[in-house]
C-alpha cells in the first residue's frame, strides 16, 4: 500500500484567508496547522500552552511586551505559556502552529478575529 | 530587546552523523529534533506516541509492514503509535522529528544505532 505524505505547499493551495489556521494533521493531542499571516493580529496569550511557530514562506514578526523576534522561511521560534505576544507580517507570510487541539488562535483575548477551532483541509 | 529565531539550516551546519536526532526546541513536553537520515535504519514502533516526520532537504521512505510513503521536501507525515517502521534514505536527507520528550530513536528494538537521547544543539 502507498501511503499518502501531507505536501505543505499542496495544503496550501487549497485557501487563501489570512489569520484562519487550518488542520492538516494530528499527532497524540496536538495538531499542526498552517496559516495565513498579513497584517497586524492582536495581542493574546496561551494560559495552557506553549505554541510553536514555523515559517514556511515570507517574514513574520511576532512582537512581546518587552522585545519581538523576526522569523524568515525555515525559522522558527516557541512563545511560552502564558506570554502575551502580537504576530503581524507586512506582506503575506506562510506560517506552520503547532499546539496542542483546542487551541484558539485569539488565546483569551477573544475578539472578531477568533477563528473557527479545527478546521482541517 | 530582540529575541533569536531558530534557524534549521544554521542547526543543521552543527552536526554531520546520520540517525543522530538533535534537539533544537521544546514546547511543553514534545521536542523538535533535527536529523540526517542516509541508508536503512531499523524497523521498530513507539508503543506509547504517534511520531511525526517532516522532510526538510531531500527524500524519505518509511516502510511499513504493510506498505511505504514517500516524503520529499516539505513534505511529512505521522507514524501513529505502535506501528512498525523503516525510515531509509538512498541519498542523504535531512528531517525534523517532533515527539514527546523521552522518545528513543529506535522504539522498542534498541541495538548500536539507538542514539543518545534529549541531545540539544
Amino acid at each position: 500500500m502507498q501511503y499518502q505524505a501531507i505536501s505543505i505547499d499542496e495544503k496550501f493551495k487549497k485557501f487563501s484567508e489570512v489569520y484562519q489556521p487550518k488542520v492538516i494533521a494530528q499527532m497524540n493531542d496536538y495538531q499542526f496547522k498552517l496559516a495565513r499571516v498579513r497584517g497586524e493580529f492582536v495581542w493574546h496569550s496561551h494560559a495552557e500552552t506553549d505554541e510553536t511557530f514555523l515559517v514556511i514562506d515570507g517574514e513574520l514578526t511576532i512582537e512581546f511586551r518587552d522585545g519581538n523576534v523576526k522569523l524568515g522561511s525555515g525559522q522558527m521560534f516557541i512563545v511560552p505559556r502564558g506570554v502575551e505576544h502580537k504576530p503581524s507580517a507586512e506582506t503575506e507570510c506562510k506560517i506552520m502552529l503547532i499546539e496542542p487541539v483546542g487551541t484558539v488562535n485569539t488565546g483569551g483575548t477573544g475578539g472578531n478575529l477568533t477563528a473557527p477551532n479545527d478546521a482541517w483541509i
